[in-house]
């Protein structure tokens, strides 16, 4: 049975994992018959109050907060092996901009977490593949960067991050909500979702067709 | 346009609304056409480590946690009319048993929060239908104890939750993950969910029909 990472950061879109593309990502691996190891890394994280959407001066974990998604089935970004996965799936939210890498604060020249870098380059090594969604496509783009490798990827079509993400070496390509971008020469699928979904209803049919690719791609 | 209000009760099963249950119920109701209103109470909630499973000691809000599921689209319970919407769905989670009632700390002697009792008897009075699922049913047993009325619902096939809620003056159904129960008399449905589902990918089929019962039985 093939075996699925997903990396989470928080809970929430203005903190943390964005919660629908995190529970159809879910949902698509679990259809497909595919085992899933949920992970987030074990670090603080500065929690803004979704209603007001500012900061609510307390902090908390990551990987607890991300253990809301995961009901508990949940463990350290520092130990998930890339030996132990077919491939990798990341969810967006200001989580995957701010917690996975610093993206939300430094733009063009953001760096990606240790953990998470370290991962997918050993992944991308192995030739593995990896989705990322929503804006956690930014995270793939610092990584490579960071290798000499141009990935082709989507974040939609905003005008303004598609500009950001091609001055960190990355070809952004735009991509409608319910289609998916994929590099194959470096195994990666991408997605607008929330980047250009109007209401809930849209999210899915992107979602399903990234985790189809990366299943493919993943030859398992 | 049908309107139909969704209550949450936090974020996290846990402590709060079960996310999962809850999204596909945003998803089923968005795919139907339906303007969907999400509601939460404005009250204090002890926040549950969903790594450890233990209390974390702090507090925060309910409404502001439930927001997270929301994307911030939430208002406080207390402002939703029982004339502006034509119908009630509540998911499930340990936030319907311990927010919107007592179920989790009082068992059969439950008393549900007075804004969701005082909504829910209002719809039931207007005749207009209402959906739970998972453990939320108890929260409709606790209601109607009160006014006298005997609805027929499930919460799965769990005996000693069962023989509570019968305890309480209700009728329970046992029924399948993928089903729910119709009581027509009083326009209620229900289905188990997690209370059964023992994969993700069980838990849409239930909420799916859940959806449609209610929306059929809401005659928009």
């Amino acid at each position: 049975m093939a075996k699925v990472g997903v990396v989470l950061a928080g809970c929430g879109v203005k903190d943390g994992s964005e919660i629908h593309e995190a529970v159809f990502t879910l949902y698509s691996l679990a259809k497909a018959g595919v085992e899933t190891v949920i992970a987030a890394p074990d670090m603080d994280l500065d929690e803004i109050d979704h209603v007001a959407g500012e900061p609510t001066g307390n902090s908390s974990n990551v990987l607890i907060e991300s253990a809301r998604i995961a009901r508990g089935e949940i463990r350290p970004l520092s130990g998930l092996a890339p030996n132990e996965i077919d491939a990798l799936i990341l969810p967006g939210g200001f989580g995957a901009a701010k917690h996975l890498c610093d993206f939300a604060l430094k733009g063009a020249s953001a760096e990606p977490h240790g953990e998470i870098a370290s991962l997918i380059k050993s992944l991308h090594a192995a030739g593995k593949p990896i989705g990322a969604m929503c804006i956690a496509p930014v995270i793939l783009a610092a990584v490579f960067r960071d290798e000499d490798i141009t990935p082709e990827l989507t974040i939609g079509n905003c005008p303004d991050t598609a500009a950001t993400i091609e001055a960190m070496d990355a070809v952004h390509v735009d991509c409608a909500v319910d289609e998916i971008v994929i590099d194959t020469k470096h195994k990666l699928v991408t997605t607008p979702a929330y980047m250009l979904a109007g209401t809930i209803a849209e999210l899915p049919t992107g979602i399903d067709k990234l985790v189809a690719a990366v299943l493919r791609l993943a030859e398992v």
